[in-house]
């Protein structure tokens, strides 16, 4: 055996049985190990950003890393987009990055490069394996890091650590140490400040405290003292629909997210650091919360939060389960005519199956589908934490590999999905139950927004080429075919609807064109 | 005025005039100001990957710097393969990644990232702008290090950079100092040991050195002296074809590479490093010469190598021009029946017309095409230097641009092409004269071919599920059509040669499948 069957033993020891791919030619030894290797699901990507984004949907569903193997400080750049994203979700991740054998980098070959520094800005951990002996503790290494930041943690392969032989040996798993208890003194201080500010607080709930536990616990304190249960800008993920904790993420828009807090003078922060404005404005602040609000942290995201919030509930005396709310869903009766980003959203809601893993790419529409849904049967609401686009058709491939019977829909606009579509092949490829919706406004329309908030009110040739996306619109039927994912488009209400329902009802991948 | 108006203008001053872009919210200020500055052409990518080939294939033709602009962290990352193929080619590019404002950066916002350390990898300068007032003269800085490195200048452009006042000024163009003649000295020692070596040595070409001047002297002083003209395996571009000097690139399969340079007992580098196995294979060296082959440097790529070339023919007195090569091209009658990447490539060669520029994302395919093609009407040939995949697309868009009275013919294989298929839409927008031929063998056929490198010869499961592209197989004249581009799909050599002849007399994008 090689390097690079250690490499494998040690992942499935520990239970890392995925591996999202895009291989080259110094992971050959890492390929035909693989082949050995058939507890080990392999996942093609035809793009590095695929592989990298499934690896963030799978961690975001099981809270467990899967292992990605990319080619060289190309493919590992290529990936590097969604690892943002990943990281700022704090989703674990072995990022196995092959490289050069060891001796022929000092040629600086054409492939040659510097892959610790591209890896470092989107990782929080990175080694370069030094031998095959050392594979082993290496990985070992990477789990351990990937599960107890939780986070990014890349392991670069050069190709000789990869085929030199090694001594079997028995493997034994990792273990990990319990997450963190938070000290009664934390709990106690961050009661005795709501206390203080009945009516006036906020909790802002990221990582597992955004789950079912934590959010119903969250829900509780919220109730019994009249505060309430926010979420980050984009949050990563969030358990939510009927019977669930309301949460609302702070508002994308500056102007929106700051009069969302601007009753507040305490905010909690459990799992997410304090939200701050998504982008510079002149003349606006970058901190959300109003001059003289106290912002206290209960906890991080390597501690365990569904504890803190049921031990801060406990010293509250808020333990009173949420009463549900009592509403007839869905209330209004469905949306006709022409379709827009409203009544895409407002459809799409109204028939959201229980257990939906919904990965939503768009910061305008996505806010408005969340409004829609709130009383929706129970689902999981990811979005994209880093900002970083190209994010939710990769990201639907690991969530429906990590959850094979519930049904995974992409929401996504025309211009974000454009980055990354090859994620779809995967989904034919592996033949996976996602749904993709696909908001065709033909327009970078969130910078059409931004734009004119600058107060450029008439946009000429050069603003206007970069912006939209029309001459020649893209075809999203044309390219899911091309990839291999059945597809159909629709321009009115009563066509999305009636697609929609027989979409859900199918299973496999499909893809619906919203002309808006 | 504002920063980003100074940086169009510094831009237009020293003729930058084409912006290869793909924007995000940071980068509004700038997008109003190119808004205001009809001079530039803004050229939309849909993925940053298009836009950073784009500038390499610009570059690559008209040997001066395309500006680029990207959105931060990721938006660069995105970028980065194609950069490090740039990069490698020695292309000027003045790379312009916006980011926050500079007082937004603590607070850490969501799509924060280390732009400096992403982007030194795959540049040759970086800097961060300090201010609305230091614009100026940092992109005049950029400009400087774009043309004489040459190579990658990245300029992080912070947000309020971009926004704050500038006083206006009259702008002067940067004055560049002349390439550096290389010294007599030198000439004298290669000259020597050529006449030493007569018959036993080897010019390897690239940069200017392996353009229409530089080749047509190498091809003298070969000529007179018994030797042979060489190019960097992968090389960045060489002028070729009917009347002029034949150049071998070195081979890529290593063993290829080594008997290639069996012979040679002294290699002259012209422009390019020592050549070296593209990968490193165990039991295989790394360093292509023989064992005692004397390696010696002409002159560097920031040299005035045809210059250096000139003198060194001079100096040997090889001034003699080479004789046209008396041949009748295409000899053979154009092959028939199922269609190979043997006969697509023998197809094409037959049929190229003169003045084409053929963007090459083929390691073996490709080196089939330069074969056949070498007595083929004067053309010129681009390949991926770096051996970043996803070139050849992108590449085609930013040649077409600064050619447009040329052919541009794109010559990639299925997998190689989805990476950066979104290049096809920039190429529908800007009704751009690139034909693109995608070789359909579904698979990875290289790496199929390295992994019976390692004596795998029954390939597994996982192994094979990384390497097929079946199943579905990905349909390009759906991709195209959905993208804008026109395409048709031949099986059969007298269909591929039917649709190529015509394709080649319609101006415009258009894509042909060649199933083989």
């Amino acid at each position: 055996m090689n390097g690079a069957d250690r490499l494998c033993d040690v992942l499935l020891a520990n239970g890392v049985d995925i591996c999202f791919a895009n291989p080259g030619t110094s992971e050959m030894h890492f390929v035909a190990a693989l082949d050995r290797k058939p507890a080990m699901r392999c996942v093609l990507g035809l793009f590095e950003g695929v592989v990298t984004g499934a690896a963030d949907g799978y961690a975001r569903m099981t809270r467990r890393p899967a292992a990605t193997l990319l080619h060289t400080g190309p493919g590992l750049a290529n990936g590097l987009a969604n690892l943002h994203n990943a990281r700022r979700a704090r989703s674990p991740i072995i990022n196995i990055v092959g490289d050069h054998a060891s001796y022929h980098l000092q040629h600086d070959a054409p492939l040659t490069s510097d892959i610790e520094g591209l890896a470092a800005p989107m990782s929080d951990w990175v080694r370069r394996v030094e031998s095959a002996d050392a594979v082993g503790g290496a990985v070992a290494d990477a789990y351990r890091a990937a599960c107890s930041t939780p986070g990014v943690a890349t392991l670069i392969l050069p190709a000789d650590s990869a085929w030199n032989p090694v001594e079997a040996t028995l493997l034994a798993p990792v273990v990990l140490p319990p997450k963190p208890t938070l000290p009664m003194e934390t709990i106690r201080s961050v009661a005795g400040a709501i206390r203080e500010h009945r009516g006036r607080f906020g909790l802002v709930v990221g990582g597992d405290a955004a789950l079912e536990i934590g959010t119903e616990w969250a829900g509780r304190i919220a109730a019994a003292y009249y505060g309430r249960v926010f979420a980050d800008m984009l949050p990563a993920r969030i358990a939510r629909g009927r019977g669930r904790t309301p949460v609302k993420p702070i508002p994308y828009p500056i102007d929106l997210a700051i009069e969302s807090l601007r009753d507040i003078d305490l905010l909690i922060l459990v799992g997410v650091p304090e939200p701050v404005a998504f982008f510079a404005y002149p003349g606006k602040p970058t901190r959300l919360v109003r001059e003289g609000c106290i912002v206290l942290t209960l906890g991080g995201c390597g501690d365990d939060l569904a504890a803190a919030l049921e031990a801060l509930a406990d010293e509250l005396g808020a333990t009173k389960p949420t009463a549900p709310v009592d509403t007839t869903f869905p209330a209004a009766s469905p949306p006709r005519g022409q379709l827009t980003g409203d009544t895409v959203s407002a459809i799409l809601a109204r028939q959201l199956p229980e257990g939906a893993i919904l990965c939503n790419e768009g910061s305008i529409t996505g806010r408005r589908f969340y409004e829609f849904s709130e009383q929706a049967p129970p689902h999981d609401f990811l979005s994209i934490r880093g900002g970083s686009i190209g994010f939710s058709i990769p990201v639907a491939v690991g969530a429906a590999i990590a959850c094979p019977d519930r049904k995974v829909i992409t929401y996504v606009s025309d211009g974000s999905g454009l980055y990354t579509l090859q994620g779809l092949w995967t989904q034919a490829r592996e033949n996976l139950d996602v749904l993709t919706v696909v908001l065709a406004n033909r327009a970078y329309a969130i910078l059409l927004a931004e734009l004119r908030n600058l107060g450029v009110n008439e946009v000429g040739r050069n603003a206007t080429r970069m912006m939209s996306l029309t001459d020649p619109a893209p075809d999203w039927v044309h390219l899911a075919q091309g990839l291999g994912v059945e597809a159909a488009s629709a321009e009115s209400c009563e066509a999305f609807s009636d697609i929609l329902a027989s979409a859900l009802k199918r299973r496999g991948p499909f893809l619906i064109e919203c002309l808006i």
